[in-house]
């Protein structure tokens, strides 16, 4: 089969350039600032991972390809927008290695242009002419939003591993399974392959994002393009933490006084080298290894008589081998 | 005909209790300081104008009852949302008399109270299940978004005049266009009925608009709720401004100067005096008549068959009647 050779990323080319092309057009810009603000925000070629998603999910089930450029498109752009209010509120300065839209704009025009990004994935979501599609699109908004208010204002879980899961599908498994399922929607295939579909992309998004949180520790500031264990930095647990004070509970206070602001710089240091050189690092990607292989098992259960079968089994494989 | 002697707040009295009722069902928040602030903005009670106009025209037409409502607490979210950031843009700390969210949040929880509005406001607008409606909807934040946008960076309009009639549709002429136009979407009336409510619709807020820009010259800081002249104390030109320096041209140069931040506070004084005096607030005043003439021309040749018929005629006259 020459088709099983192919890796996703050729299987995905042609349409990439699609979705690429459809998100410039969707976004026209009345203003050259709007415009070159664009030109950064779509121009930094993220890794694609949603589209690609879409892409994929949408040929295995053979969606119509014009409206799933659409839906990819409003993916992406709605990633997008929640990039540029997330980096608003956090007031990071990189993304990606780049300066971030707030780094050199003031903070009114950065809320707006996430705003426009938002109007314009509604209306690339509506163009899909899919209502099942346009409720799943507003709702996994609303997930996204509300995780991010939890953050900000403290969610009610008191348990630091469920408030990261929590918080983990907020940020990357909803759009992830939205990314997976709504094709489905499209191409209006029957309720328990679009389910296994939405599965797929939940595991998928919660494996992605620990394997992020775990490059966070694990990475080289350069490949990463933000420092070093800058979540925990920040004050924020995630996983690679969470499995090393479970492992030492001896430093679980020292987590509690970075909570509360209260760790010294020096041992903020301290704990996270012992982070990096403990379990906790692999521990946590072994976690994510966990996600992919559910992922690989719903694939056994969905339709394998097209490339894209094989290539999203690679798609799943490679979350887990990335190193930036 | 007793129907026809309901003022148009009588006929639409429970519709709006509905409305009420489902814009605070559909957000349901999971923080307590997210709650506060839901309660906060949609229990100061607005004048609700765009919840009315989607009732009458509904009524008009008879749409879904159920549908309708949640169209209406969409459009009343949305516009929500939109004063939400737009408060947080310019720094304004008093909105309807009561200090804004931005008064009292950092900006970071604002942006995403915004976002919460838009996403729940956009679950909603599907949940009428017209997608003709949801691209309406979503093209409707485009052109609120844009506009405030080039009202932020600039506009391509150089002339001062068409700049603000710009200004003016996007902020207000759109979203009371949808409120008039969506009903007869969700009801599927004939084409050239759906466009008649449309020009109604952004005829009135045209006229809306207007008369908001007069009262903030002509009305009492108590009843308007913010301080006299605050568009020009903050550099934005309105209709009174433009009709008074085109009666009044030597007075260009003071507008000239307040647009670029260089004219003196006593100066400053001096000329919204002089708008308030001259003709200036009158000739504003008189082209929002203007708008309103043509709503009741348009209105004619709507179906009359109904209360809701001579409320929107109603509507049309208390939109220049009020004071505050």
């Amino acid at each position: 089969m020459e088709a099983a050779t192919l890796t996703f990323s050729d299987l995905v080319a042609s349409g990439l350039a699609a979705v690429e092309a459809r998100m410039r057009e969707a976004t026209p810009a009345e203003n050259p600032e709007l415009d070159a603000a664009l030109d950064q925000l779509l121009g930094s070629r993220g890794k694609r991972l949603r589209p690609t998603l879409v892409l994929l999910s949408a040929g295995l089930l053979g969606a119509d390809q014009a409206r799933t450029v659409d839906l990819a498109a409003a993916i992406e752009l709605l990633h997008t927008a929640t990039l540029v209010h997330d980096d608003l509120i956090d007031g990071s300065l990189l993304r990606r290695g780049h300066p971030t839209l707030n780094a050199r704009w003031e903070g009114g025009a950065t809320v707006l242009i996430g705003d426009y990004l938002f109007s314009r994935a509604a209306e690339l979501a509506a163009a899909t002419q899919s209502l099942r599609c346009m409720e799943s699109f507003a709702g996994t908004l609303t997930t996204i939003v509300q995780g991010e208010l939890n953050q900000l204002l403290g969610s009610n879980s008191t348990d630091l591993r469920t408030a990261y899961f929590e918080r983990v599908y907020a940020k990357t498994g909803s759009l992830f399974e939205l990314a997976a399922e709504a094709p489905a929607q499209i191409a209006g295939t029957r309720p328990a392959t679009q389910r296994k579909l939405r599965d797929f992309g939940r595991n998928l998004g919660i494996a992605f994002q620990i394997v992020d949180d775990v490059l966070d520790f694990a990475g080289q500031a350069e490949e990463v393009g933000k420092p070093v264990a800058s979540d925990l930095r920040n004050g924020l647990i995630t996983l690679p933490t969470l499995c090393h004070i479970e492992a030492n509970p001896s430093d679980a206070e020292e987590v509690d006084l970075l909570l509360r602001g209260e760790l010294s710089d020096q041992a903020q240091g301290r704990l996270i080298t012992a982070i990096r050189n403990s379990g906790g690092v692999a521990a946590a990607r072994a976690e994510a290894e966990g996600y992919v292989g559910t992922c690989l098992a719903l694939l056994g259960e969905l339709p394998s008589d097209r490339p894209e079968h094989q290539a999203l089994g690679d798609l799943a494989g490679y979350v887990l081998q990335r190193t930036q």
